[in-house]
C-alpha cells in the first residue's frame, strides 16, 4: 500500500492511502495553494503567520476522515465507502477557488472564492476535474454540490464541511493560533471529536452533539470568539489590510487614467485583474501572492510617487495608525479629514485615510442559508433520562448566550503624523478600547 | 549561593534560594501537605488526579515570585525586597491550615482551614512560627494578615494573594487542568502574567490588568467557569463526596450511640475529630489523609454493615448514581424517597440518600469583603489616548456579561440499585442535563 | 453502548468499551493499584510524581489496543478479535501484583511481583479471575502466560506487553516524564506507533519497526537511558529508598529481638510481611501504600530512638547524603565508616551507612529470556528496493552503539553531618560527577 | 517605556524595549528578512516549513537576551549594559547576510553570506549601519566582528553567538522542530538555560556548562543529530535542492550560450546573479525569495523545454527519485547512467542526473577556528567536592561518544521513470535504508 504522509505542526503525521485524494494533492490546481496564505496579510503582525491554504487544506482534509472514521465506528452502515471518500476530498478542495490575499482581491474585484471553486471543480480542463471525474463521472459536480451548500446528500456530512461546527473552522482554530503564537484558539479538539454524533432528520441523519460534549463546544466557539477580536481583526493586521487596498486602489486608478507604466515588469496572470477584466480560468489558476509581492516590489521603484511611498510601505512595515470610532464619520468630518490629511502632505488624500469596518457574530443560534454563511443551530442530542432531546446550545449555556449578537467595529486609519492633530476632530466619537 | 531546585509538571523547574523560604519548605507542617491531595476526592473520577497541596503551594510561591519581579521590574521601588520575601512566604503558606479532604471535614467539625493557618503562623510552638519569627518578629503576624485578608500594606500584595485574580487560582486551574487530564482549566499564563499591573490608590497601588490584557483574563474566568461545571462539580466526584460523608456521618453516630469499637485502629490524631471535639494544634499537625484512608480500609471490616458497606464502596468506587433535580426535595418527597431506599433493603436509609447542592460564580463585580471569599472586581487600567482610565472588566466584555450570576444545582444521590424505580417521583423536578 | 472514559494527563480520553475490560477495572484487585504509586518514593524528590499504578495500567491497556487497533487495519486477520481483547485484558492487569513501594519490599521480604501476578490471575477466589474465567475457561491461565512470558500465541503479542519496545515502557517513560516535570523521557509516540509492523516467523507474526521508524525507535530507547541516569537513579530519590530501608530493617531486626511493641497500631495486612511470614493471598490484596506509610507515622512516635529518628527523617524529608564512588568500599574501609558514623553519634551505625549500586542497559542487542527480563532485540524490517531485510537496530545506529554496555553506579549515603568528616577516607575512589 | 510585543509560536511573547534594536528590526535590511524561508526548500517536503529568517532572528534575539540576563542575575558585574545591547543586537543580525535558498546560491555564485553581512553591517550606506552607529560609532565594527568570530571582548559573549552551544542552534532546532511538524529537534530549554554558567579563561570569562545540566547538553546535542539525518537532509529536501541546482544551471547555460530571452519577465535584481557578475550591495538587499519564485513562474513557460520542464516540476513537486549509494558513481558508471537518462528522453542528460553529498557532525571535541564553522568544544563545570573542575562533555557522555564521527551519505537523484531501468548497474554500491 502506497502511502503519503505529511507531518503536520498541529496534527502531527497526517497519512493520505486513497489513490485519489493522493492524485488531487499532485494536482497544480491544489499545489497553486502552497503560495497562498491561509492568513493573507496577517504575517506582518505575527510574524508566524506564514502557514499555507495548502497546509490548512491538508489539516481539513484529516480531520473530515477523523470525524467520519469515528462517526461510522459506532454505526458502520452511515455512509457507504465511496461517499466516504467524496466527502474528504471535497473537505480538501474546499478552498481551491481562494486567489492571493483572497477577501481584499474579492473586494476589488467583485470576483468571488466560492464561484471560483465550482468552477476548478466542474471545468473539464483541469486536472482535479480529470481526477475526481475518473473516480465517478458524478464527482465533480457532487463536490461541488457539498462545497457551495447544494448537496443533497445526508446532511450531516454538508454540515461538517461547512457550518458553525465544520471541520474547517476545527482546524484553522488551532492553525492559526498556533502559528500567531497565541492560545486564544486552542480548544479541545479530541474531546469534541469524541461527542460528535447524528441523529436522523427528515433529509438523513443530522449532526449533532453528545450532551457530555456541551464544555467542549462552548469552549470551541469561544475560541473562535477570541480569535476574531483578537488576531483576525488585530488593529496592526488591519493597517495592513487598509494599505495593500488603498496601494491596489492606486494602481487601478492609474490605468484608468490611462498609465500604462504601471504594468511594466509586472506578471501576465496579474494584469486582467488589474485591469477589472475578469481572468480566464487559466490566468485565475495562474495566480498566485507570488504576483502581488513581485508586483509591489517592482512598484516600490515607481516613477508615481504614492504609489512608490505605499508600496515601500508595505515592503517595510511602516502602517498607518488606528483610531477606533463609535461609528463611521459622516460627511462633513471626513471632508475636514480629507483636509488636514492633504494639508500635511499627504496627496491625493484618498489614499490616506481610510475607515475599516468589522463585524462578527461568535455564534448564530438561528438558520442561515449558504449564500449567507451556512450558518446551522449547534444541537446538543441529551438522552440522560432514556429519552433523546434535541436543544439548540445556546438555550443550555450562559456563556454562550453573551456572545450570540453581532459585534461592529470602526477604525479609522491614517498616516502617523498626523494623528495627533487630528483627534481633538474625532473627539466626539473617540472609543478607548483594547 | 545554595539553591533548591523542584521540577514541577506545570512550571518547569522551580529555584528556590531565599534561605528563609527554604527552611519554611521544610518545615513539618510544611511538608505534612504532601499527604493531602489538593482535589480530595476527585481523584476516584480523574485517576490522575493525585496532585497534592505541597506541589500547589511551591507553585503559588512561584507565581508570586514572578509576577513580583515582573512588577518590579518596571517600577523598581515598588516594594521593598524583604516584604517581597514576605509575600512569597505568605503565597507558600496559604494553605498550610488546611486537613484532609478540606471541605468536608470542614462541614463534619465546624473547623474552618482559615482559622488554623492563623493558628498555625502565629503559635510560637510551630516551625514555620519559628522560622519567619528569626527572618523578623513581625512577620508571623504579617504573614497571618495576608493571609486572612487583614494585611495593611501596599493593596496589590494582598489581591495577588487572595482575589479574583490570584496567584493561587492561577496555579490551580493549570495544574488541576493538566492533572485531570483536561483542557477547560488552560489560559495564557504568559500574556496574563505581563499585562499585570499597578496603579496608586487611597492605601497605596492596587492590582490592574494593562487593556491589552482583557482578553487573557477573559479566558482565565472562563477556564474557571468551565472547570467548576465540569471538573470541580463533576457528578462522579459528587458522588463520591456524598459516599465519604455519609460513612463518616454513621462514624460519628456510631460513637454518639456509645459504639467505641469503630475506634479499633484508628489513628490517634483522627479521634478527637471523630468525637466532635476540637484537636489540640499537635493533633491537628499530625492528621492527614493516610490517617483518613487508613481508617477506612479499617472500617471496610467493620462488624457493622452499614459503615463496612459504605467503606467498601469507597475503596472499590461502587458510587451512588446522581439525579439532576430543579429544587431540592421537600418533606413529603424526602418522606417518600426515604421509605423506597428503605423497602430495596437499605437501612437506615439516611445513609444513602442525599441532596448535593452546589453554587457558584464564575466572576462577581463587585466587592466582597474577605470573609465573604475576598472578591475584588477586577480592573483594566486603559492608557489609550493618553489618559489613564479603569474599569471593572464586565462593563467591557460581552462574553463576561453570561457569567457573573451565581449558579445553583442539586443532585439527588441514591444507590443505583433503587433510580429507575423512584424515577417516576422525581419526575417533576427532574433535569435533563449534562 | 455503555463506554467508560478515563481522561488522562498522558493520552487524554481513554474510552474503555468492552465489558471484560470494564469488570476487571472495577475489580477491587485492580482499584487496589489506586493505592499504590507507579514510582514508589521519587515523590519526594518530585513532588509532581503521585501518579499510581492504577492510571499507568489504564494507560498501557490503552497503548496495546492503539497498537493492536493500527496493525489490524493494515492486516485484518493477524489475530482473531478475543485475543485482541484478551491481550488488552493482560496489558491491563499486567501490575496487578505490584505491592507497595515494590522493588523495595521484594527485596526486603523476597517476594516477587511476578510470582503474584500469576496467582493473582489465577486463584479462583479473586475478582480479576472470575472475571476473565466467565469470558472464557481459559483466559486466566492465557494472561497469566502472557503477562509472565510463558505465552505460545503469535509471539507479536508477547513482544508488545514485554521486551525493549513494550507499552509498559512507551506508556511509563511519557508518564513518569510528565509528573516528574521533566522532558528526559519524552519521544515521538505517534510517530513509533505508526511505524510498528510485523513480519512472519517460525512461530507466528513477530514485532518489528519499519525502515522510516529508525529515529523514532533511538530516540525512544535514550528516552529510556535518560530517564535511568537523571530521574530513576537520581541521588535524591536513592536516599530516600536507602532510609526506608533502612527504616525496615530496624522494624524487622526489633521483631526479631522479640520487641512486639514495633507492630502496635500497624494495620494487620502489614504484620505477615514484618514477621517475615508469606502472607495469604487476601493478606497481601489487602496491602497498599496507605498501611506503609500509616505505619511510619506510628513508627515516628515510636520509644525506639532509632526507628523515631528514621521515620521522622522520611517523613520531614531528612535524607542522608550521598556521595559517588568509584567501587563499593572494602571491608577495612566499611569498619572504618562505620566507627566514624558510631562515633557522630548515630548508633548503631548499620542503620546510617550504605551503598547504593545501580545499574542499566539503556538496550541490549542480544535476547535474554523472560527470567532475565524478555529482553527481545529490536529490529527493522527494510523494505527498501523491494526485498525485505531484517536487522537488528543498533548496527544501524551511531547513537545506539553508545549505550548497549551496562553501566553501574555506587553510591555511599551517610548523614549530612558525618559526611565532611569522612570525605578524606574516600578520597581515593571519590567520583566527581553529576 | 514604548515596547513591541512578538507573539512566537516557540518562545511566546518576546517584547523589545531597547530602543536601538527596535530600530533595527524595522530597518528594510532586516525587514527583507521576511521573504527569505528559514529552510529553503523544505517546505516543499513539510508543509508547515514556511517560517522565515526574520521570524527565527527574533528568537535568536531574544535567546541571547534570555542567556545574559540569566548569567547577570548571577553576577551583576559580568558584562557592561552597553555590550549586553551589542551583544543582543549581533544576535539579531547575524543571519542578515542571506540571500533566497542561502546554500544554493552560495554554491551557484560563489557569494558567502558570511562576507555580506560584515558588509551590510559596516557599509555606511545601510539603515543598519546607521542605526549601529547612532548607538556608537565603533558598534558596526563590533558587531561584524561578533558576527564572524573576530571579536576580541569577552569570549563567552562570542560563543554564545556561534559555537556548538549557540543560541542560533537553540532557536532553529526547536523552530524548524515545530514547523516541519516532527519532534525530533526538540530539547529542554528551560533546563539547558538554567546550567549555563561562565568560568574565567585567559581572555575572559568563558561559557560553560554545570554538571546538573549535562542531561540536558546531551538532549541539545543529540536533537541536532536527529535534525540533520531525519529533517535538513530529507531525501525530498534533498530531491528539490537538486531541482533547484539543474533548473538554475540551465539558466546559467543558456545565458553562457547568448539566450538573453531567459532574462525576460525576470525581476532586476536577479539579473546580475544570472550573469554571474557580483551584485552591488543595494542589488543584492533588493532580492529575497520572491524575485526567484517569479522567475521560476515564468520560466515555466519558457520555450526552452528543458527549462519549462524542470520549472514546472519544482512548481507542481514533480521531484527525482532518490536513491541511496555507498560512495559516488565512478566515471564509467556515470558515462553509462547519461546514456540511460537520455535514451529516456531526458536530454541533455546533465541536467536528470545528479549526486547530493550530505556530511555531518553532530558534536565535534575539538576546536576549529571560525572559518571552519567556530566549534568550541563544550565544557562541563564540575563543583561537586568543592574544587571546580572543567572537562569537555564526551569525556563524560557515553551517548555522545557514538556521535563525534563525521557521516557522510551519498544519494543519486535521477528521473523516476528512469529508476527502474538503471538499478542493475547501480547493484553493487546500492544501500539500503531509510
Amino acid at each position: 500500500m502506497k502511502e503519503y504522509v505529511f507531518r503536520d505542526p498541529v496534527h502531527g503525521d497526517i497519512a493520505v492511502q486513497d489513490p485519489t485524494i493522493i492524485q488531487l494533492i499532485n494536482a497544480p490546481e491544489f499545489q497553486r495553494l502552497r503560495r497562498i496564505r491561509q492568513l493573507g496579510t496577517s504575517f506582518i503582525s505575527y510574524p508566524g503567520a506564514e502557514h499555507t491554504r495548502f497546509a490548512h487544506s491538508i489539516g481539513v482534509y484529516h480531520l473530515m476522515k477523523r470525524v467520519l472514521d469515528h462517526l461510522l465506528a459506532r454505526e458502520p452502515g452511515l455512509l457507504d465507502p465511496e461517499t466516504r471518500v467524496l466527502a474528504m476530498a471535497a473537505a480538501l478542495l474546499h478552498d481551491i477557488g481562494h486567489g492571493p490575499f483572497s477577501h481584499l482581491f474579492e473586494k476589488l474585484t467583485g470576483m468571488n472564492h466560492e464561484e471560483w471553486v465550482v468552477r476548478i471543480l466542474t471545468d473539464p480542463g483541469t486536472e482535479v476535474n480529470r481526477v475526481l471525474r475518473e473516480r465517478h463521472p458524478t464527482w465533480p459536480e457532487a463536490a461541488a454540490a457539498l462545497v457551495s451548500g447544494r448537496w443533497e446528500g445526508p446532511p450531516f456530512v454538508a454540515e461538517l464541511l461547512s457550518s458553525q461546527l465544520d471541520v474547517d473552522r476545527m482546524d484553522y482554530l488551532l492553525r492559526d493560533s498556533l502559528m500567531c503564537g497565541v492560545s486564544y484558539g486552542r480548544y479541545d479538539l479530541e474531546r469534541l471529536l469524541s461527542t460528535l454524533t447524528v441523529y436522523p432528520g427528515p433529509r438523513g441523519p443530522e449532526l449533532m452533539v453528545a450532551a457530555k460534549g456541551q464544555g467542549a463546544v462552548e469552549a470551541f466557539l469561544l475560541a473562535r470568539y477570541f480569535m476574531y477580536w483578537n488576531v483576525y481583526f488585530h488593529k496592526a493586521t488591519r493597517a495592513v489590510e487598509m494599505l495593500l487596498e488603498k496601494l491596489l486602489q492606486r494602481v487601478l486608478d492609474l490605468l484608468q487614467a490611462g498609465d500604462e507604466e504601471v504594468l511594466a515588469g509586472v506578471s501576465p496572470a496579474l494584469v486582467p485583474v488589474l485591469r477589472r477584466e475578469t481572468p480566464s480560468l487559466d490566468q485565475y489558476l495562474s495566480l498566485d501572492e507570488v504576483d502581488v509581492l513581485a508586483a509591489i516590489k517592482v512598484w516600490a521603484q515607481s516613477r508615481d510617487p504614492v504609489l512608490a511611498d505605499l508600496a515601500r510601505r508595505f515592503l517595510h512595515r511602516r502602517l498607518f495608525k488606528g483610531v477606533r470610532l463609535t461609528s463611521p464619520p459622516g460627511p462633513a468630518l471626513w471632508e475636514r479629514l480629507l483636509e488636514r490629511v492633504a494639508a500635511a502632505g499627504f496627496n491625493p488624500p484618498e489614499y490616506y485615510l481610510g475607515v475599516d469596518r468589522t463585524e462578527n457574530v461568535a455564534y448564530s443560534y438561528y438558520y442561515l442559508p449558504p449564500e449567507q454563511g451556512h450558518r446551522h443551530p449547534i444541537r446538543i442530542l441529551d438522552t440522560a433520562g432514556g429519552r433523546p432531546r434535541i436543544e439548540e446550545i445556546s438555550r443550555r449555556s450562559r456563556v454562550l448566550a453573551g456572545i450570540t449578537e453581532p459585534v461592529t467595529r470602526y477604525v479609522l486609519f491614517l498616516p502617523k503624523e498626523v494623528a495627533d492633530e487630528v483627534m481633538p476632530l474625532l473627539e466626539p466619537q473617540l472609543l478607548f478600547d483594547l
